[in-house]
């Protein structure tokens, strides 16, 4: 089975290989195989990042957690932060009221203290969803707003991974917290095949639109190229980089005009392999360009 | 066929026994079987609620109204507001013009006086729809903000109905005009087949979340745990309660994060049969839990 | 075949027309078979509207371009806007990264210069899909919100058209630019068989609503009568004109409060052959009606 390539922005990819990388050994995430799905075994350090933001492990987004249906996850949470509880409260998948992540169930760890987290990946639980803060400062959302959140895929049993994937949250007018020109720049082969995992938190509603390609909406039989999601819904599609297209720098962009105004606008590059297109994303434009 | 509990927030609960009750022989709903389904007679009246809030039949939301496909329903709203015209307008079902409840058919009920709709839930209409004013005040929306909303089910012939149901109508940042702490309670065992009826009315658009539990988005294949539901909108799907979450007091809330920070919180109860769980939701969230 | 009767707006009547009327013939659209679908030749030209809205032939929305999956269309953008680059960016079908209309690939009309588009609706893209400017005064947004904005309509092949069909966009609080009592007036005969075309575009998220009417939500099986459709998404079902409810002015409208308020109503007109229903939308409503 081909290695998936799993990556976000730079943070995430950093972040990403740690995961794929700490799967089955590290002290940072391990996994058992049982006769009822693996055990993994997974530590998050609430803690802050280099900006100031809030973070888990140091990234924001988290590092992708990519699990499989039967799986069942010990997720250790340490708080690194000052003076607040912290938690996660996950989406999707299958934990008891005492994996919740709330404040009426107190399950949080408290400053300088941990929690562990139960989930389990039920069968019929494939797909992506949203983890993220559920009670620090006292309060269901600011912690989210500071950049304690992820998401975990949970992939079907022999499900051939995409070639590349990339998580994107939509959250204020950003992706992954940054704005045009500092998006993300997600990169692929013309030909691969491409996942794009995107949530959207806060309190906006978005319109994810990428240029010059169309999917099958997911569970539907409808092709669209432009989808609503509102906070806390996650949508997970494929497509395959430059088909019908080429390569190209393809902008995507959040549609709501406000939005755009406010920079939520970032590139897919579609290269040859082992090719770099020209880069049409930087600088002020003026270079000349073939004409078709 | 077992009896369908239907309920919503307690003033729903008393309104919806009233509908059951009535259903067949009081003046209030009446029931007259034909060749071509049955005649439902169902009489709202609109008044002013205890609170101050506009109301049918005394309850915000109105009393659910459930019926089948087949069925003809003859409405007589009766207007004791003071000083306005009021109106009922139905989503989904059939109806002629002279059954629209809109200011320009005139088809509403002057201060003081009555007007009679007639619906039909045609073969195809099954379904959960709004019904709202469409004319008091002059305005197609002044009259639904005070209160003059509720919903109709329309269900299959022969369908099953679900061991409990509940409707949720998103307002402003309220469910059913209630914000947390006073959000409706939903209280079912652990294992009971419960639909949820959820609406949206307003000038908001929401996502709706519930803690714990996952659902198939109606009419796609898709799983999900948070949707985004618009203005007019219905959405309506079933879980089977705490299925392999367990007992809890299980949030439901939009997560929009400044609709969180509205209060537009609530609980969704699942107990065992005869037995209560710990309450977790009131107080101060300080008595000591089990920790897993 | 009997002939599509496509009609939108007054104004996108007569340029539909248009575009019927110039089909394989004039110098602003033209059409060639080829073995491999035909070649569609469209001219835009960017130019100020009566009322100083910027326009694309001088209607808001454009003209309605109608194509076939396997056409292929050669869209020469003309610039008569004063002082500034102008584009057309499409949505759905197949273009290489110099058709984007796009700031960094260079690809629009400078002042008093035109571009070549080349766009291929390649088989599976069947649908309708919006189109607008991308780089007037330098910003993604501006050029759409004075007006740059249209639809193509991807039909399959050997599908038959509607009865008739009609264009709405949702932009600001408008359809097509236009608030109540201006909006569209949108008429058929009972029994027809309609196509509505909505679009998004701009900063507000909607629900359309039809009275009296319902419809499968598209790509789906869930029968929906209101639909939140978000910027730059789009959105076409059918009805029969009438259908279980007769003639009638039937209000069409976004369902979300504060956009009623601002005037986002308009109406469908069912009528019988020949024959006009006694209009109910103008003057003050106080004429007699008949009651049921």
């Amino acid at each position: 089975m081909k290695h998936s390539k799993s990556v976000g922005i730079v943070l995430v990819l950093v972040a990403g290989l740690l995961v794929v990388a700490s799967l089955g050994s590290s002290t940072i995430l391990g996994s058992t195989s049982t006769s009822e799905g693996r055990l993994r075994r997974i530590t998050l350090i609430a803690m802050e990042g280099k900006d100031g933001s809030w973070t888990y492990n140091g990234t924001v987004p988290a590092p992708l957690i990519i699990i499989e249906e039967g799986d069942t996850v010990l997720l250790t949470l340490i708080n690194r932060l000052p003076g607040t509880n912290v938690s996660v409260h996950v989406h999707g998948v299958h934990y008891d009221i005492f994996s919740d992540g709330t404040i009426h169930t107190r399950s949080y760890a408290p400053p300088g203290g941990f929690y562990v987290y139960k989930w389990f990946a039920a069968p019929g639980t494939a797909g992506t969803w949203p983890f993220h803060d559920h009670v620090a400062l006292n309060s269901e959302v600011e912690g989210t707003e500071r950049g304690l959140y992820g998401a975990v895929v949970v992939r079907k049993p022999g499900e051939l991974p995409p070639d590349r994937e990339f998580l994107l949250v939509m959250i204020g007018t950003t992706f992954n917290g940054k704005k045009f020109p500092n998006a993300p720049l997600l990169v692929a082969n013309l030909g691969e095949r491409v996942r794009f995992h995107i949530i959207t938190l806060g309190s906006e509603f978005h319109t994810f639109h990428l240029h010059g390609h169309r999917w099958i909406d997911p569970g539907t039989t409808k092709l669209v190229d432009t989808k609503t999601i509102g906070p806390a819904e996650s949508y997970s599609f494929e497509i395959i980089a430059g088909e019908g297209v080429g390569v190209g720098d393809w902008m995507y962009h959040c549609h709501v005009h406000q939005h755009i105004r406010d920079g939520m606008i970032g590139f897919f590059r579609v290269t040859l392999p082992g090719q770099e297109v020209p880069s049409l994303i930087h600088g002020n434009h003026t270079f000349p360009l073939p004409h078709p």
